[in-house]
């Protein structure tokens, strides 16, 4: 039977940087881990009398579950981490509109000279039983049961050349890419950029919208349970996801249309790779296929994730099928 | 038996701007249009020789099937257009990587000094029984064939404020919006800005990836058959959609960042309107329900489609339920 | 003894759109005009108590003097407009701060959820001696005298392809550009698009900050004395700008950072053309020596001016010399 | 007489990030420095044969002299760096079209399909005497000099919340600006993040034009005579500047449209604070008055100043006057 290691770590173990951190453990390629995370807020609002303005120091958000060592791990090596389950770990979830941050309103960089917003704070039940949590309007009566969809919002590697990036980043090193692509049935691969690739993951949310738009999703501790495999060689320029039906790509940047390109340009070049398409075909292809849902754009970075369903493309094998073996490793896990 | 328009337009009858034309003809709120509309390139693209530097001329792509004067429509008024069925008025499509067109390439706004991508074209075979149509790689022998989901590209209506723009522009008067949602069952609610609407509609794609990344669907014309109807009054500020499963709204604006937030706004707006909800309830629902797939990151406009599932909200009557009984309508006509 | 052609509109003469209007007279290259214009809020707002919400049509703004009909011109050819003076037609000028439009502010197009800033007007008094315009702080003492430094916002000629634009729009033909470079002395080439080329402006600023940060500069009813001089063929492919220390080139687009490419891409290709420079070696000696200040960072395109100063040059004779050639004539008119 | 403290790092005491590195030594408020560094190519193109593809690690560019550890500063605290002089170390600088990197090619970010722009290195040589350095053309005779106008594109201090940035980043913590502002006679004012500011300096320039448009300005090794001082609190949000002309104020972000508003909003404050202007009056005035030249859009971030005129502006004493003591304490260096 297969060992899981299982991580919660305490009040002062939590990272807030990716890279910057001495690793919370080793692992070997092919373990079987099982993380606790705690929300966004490090727990601080749990009733919607707690604003984030009083409660949540902006700069101590996210905090990571992390960093771990992957033994081997070297530059250029490519992490996949496939996340075999999410479950909520606390029966309640939170949001808010914290000042001069979010999608429809000014914020430190679209900074303009208006008042903020009002700091808000909803809280979401979970009805673990029929698996929805329930919205629950501030200045009215409404009440709207919303399927659970657990994902995570960060999953990184340290950053190259030696940079530390804040838990609210996304980039090239993966990080806060808030994507609701990032559930059970993915695998996440990530280029390695330093020694023992240091990942980390947190900011779980119990569902998001695509965008993110208020800035802060359903927000709420988890416990992931997930696969570490290491491929050598073969490190992508961009994060890449892989579930049954759809490769996918993932960009960062700003403004909004460099994330969709560099997420689209991965994608041209996957593409290539898989089916020896001569760049300007892969280009036609994806063309007539994409799927394009946003994540983000509302972090550092705006994230767009460009996506190629399986069922229209010839079978392929990305990353010599390791999705598919990574799969039937999980469903022996879960024993699905 | 309901009557149904037929109008296929003459060469010197189309159209290639919104606003600034005569109308077509005049048409009662309740008539059922079957229009013919050419592709994106008038035709002008036949085979894999047929380039579109030496056989299109870009100032004059996108041909309008209209305008249509709509009895009664006065500005602040909202046109609705359901869209019946769509079907292939043609046994192939074309597309084409226009030099310093497209997402993948500088252009003349995010001009470069750098050479422009190969000037390519590529033919799709319609197989009209399976209902697919065929990629053919042209640096290759890949042959991959893609169902058809034919849309259009265009619909819109005259401008505010007397301008007058080029078919090849969304905006709040609709256009070149480029979304696989305008399609066969969807209906299309946009402002009136001039007497008797003037809308018109055209590019039809026989399917097309979310944000046309080369600037080209499976360009091909189109048989469109649709229901004109007028509400008095109501105008929205942007582009709003339906369909059975979600409403949804358009922006197009560049960055790109701008046009998610005028979707955005105008769904926060849309669903205060239908549910009587706060505005920051209104963007906290939003925040965690919204879809957004891009439509076009292509155009002089870039669009981004913003929607909100109905399953997920209580039961709604956008329009005083408008939709429902276009899609009866609709029913009747094609004796579903 | 030069004939000069005076036109001062009566209010139904005005023009708010480039393009779409008939001509209101016609010249012939080599005239000399002397122009009056109205503000750009036609005279609305003449107290700090004028409100712009209460007062402003804000689709019938800069009101543009014109067009003119300039024999002989066809689509291809280069007007050029040499401004001999600019002088202040009231002895006081207006700002506003109107809702949701400016470079601080969330807008109809950056749109945001956030209450709008406070509509606020500010009245300029001009000392036509000390040649000051003064500012009066509205919530405070605080008075100070600036220096009158006179230019058009907008210059522009009818659009291409028969689109018809909003005189709040800057693009390839010109228009609202808000850039301080317009001023007296200054030679402004523009790309003519359709027969008889239809220039008109208006839109005077008694002063302006680069960027026009609130949106409205100090403005001013203006006398503007122009020469009208038509070069056969040379169309540039966005508006250039010529004064006594500097050949400059103006792009217009969203976001900023195309805007900018645009008008350094177009001088690249000028400084090619005059000095028969490689562009890679036009790149590499621009990027040493560009200046470039913010027009706009407000209207519907934001504008950028690149600027190259003469006395790092080897001398020149753009456009034959024609720039010298018409501030002689103005000299003449001036008896400067 | 004053001790002048000088610093000519080896090779492997160059930092290449901002944060993350030991300091180089520690100095007193108070202290001048003389600090060489190396161009911002480590020297390593040094004829035009060289090609930035075979002789540059892109990842180890602006090679930082320091960090120097600041008695006594504290995180809030104000950091001023006056610079005294700046004197090229070599006679002759270089410059590159990097491939993938400039503001006129498509970039690691603003993605693109195109083959990259041909890799250029020209040479300038510098005459000492005439304080001039030659651009020579590359694909033809054209020889110009241009003034000599020496600049640092890098001063900057540790990020805060444990970040570490390349060298290649400007941001709130000042680093990669590259703005012509930053010359002998202006003082630089950063908010301190870590004890001891840990500032650096590098990416010496002997000329710039505004935008730095093809990636790179005649990049030199540089000796940097500079007056170190510290302000108790004060620490402004982003870098500002002052020299005997202007105080100014520096943003950097993307879209560019977003580094003017952040440079726009920390003027709006400046001038808020030292006149007790309303923020709507500040913003009025600033609308009027703005200089704005564009830094950089070229590098990860881009960077824009906007400039207030001392001379329109009623006597001010920023930071209680200390550029003018630091003026009369370079004065005495110099015996000027």
């Amino acid at each position: 039977m297969t060992e899981i290691i299982e991580v919660t770590p305490t009040l002062d173990q939590y990272a807030f940087t990716f890279g910057g951190v001495a690793p919370l453990r080793k692992v070997a390629p092919g373990s079987v881990l099982r993380l606790w995370s705690d929300d966004a807020f490090c727990g601080a609002l749990r009733s919607v009398t707690d604003l984030s303005s009083e409660k949540v120091n902006l700069h101590f958000v996210n905090p990571q579950t992390g960093p771990f060592y992957v033994e081997g791990a070297e530059p250029g090596d490519t992490l996949a981490l496939h996340l075999v389950s999410l479950e909520p770990a606390r029966d309640w979830g939170a949001s808010a509109t914290i000042p001069f941050f979010g999608g429809l309103t000014s914020t430190d960089r679209t900074v303009m000279l208006q008042e903020a917003l009002p700091d808000t704070t909803w809280i979401y039940h979970l009805d673990s039983a029929a698996r929805t949590v329930q919205f629950q309007a501030r200045h009215s009566e409404h009440r709207i049961d919303l399927p659970l969809e657990p994902m995570l919002g960060t999953v990184g590697v340290a950053p190259a050349f030696n940079e530390v990036r804040s838990s609210l980043v996304p980039d090239r090193f993966g990080g806060n890419m808030d994507t609701p692509q990032m559930r059970a049935g993915t695998t996440c691969y990530l280029g390695v950029n330093v020694e023992g690739a240091l990942f980390s993951i947190g900011d779980g949310h119990y569902r998001q919208g695509e965008g993110e738009s208020c800035g802060t999703a359903v927000e709420g501790a988890m416990t992931t349970t997930l696969i570490v495999e290491l491929i050598k060689g073969s490190a992508p320029g961009w994060p890449r996801l892989e579930d049954d039906d759809h490769i996918m790509t993932v960009g960062s940047s700003r403004p909004l249309e460099d994330a969709w390109r560099v997420s689209q340009v991965e994608m041209v070049t996957w593409l290539s790779e898989l089916y020896g398409l001569h760049t300007m075909d892969a280009y036609q292809l994806l063309s007539q296929i994409s799927e394009t849902p946003l994540a983000n754009v509302v972090d550092v970075n705006y994230s767009v994730v460009t996506k190629a369903r399986k069922s229209l493309l010839p079978a392929t094998a990305a990353f010599d099928g390791l999705h598919d073996d990574l799969r039937a490793r999980a469903a022996e896990l879960t024993g699905a």
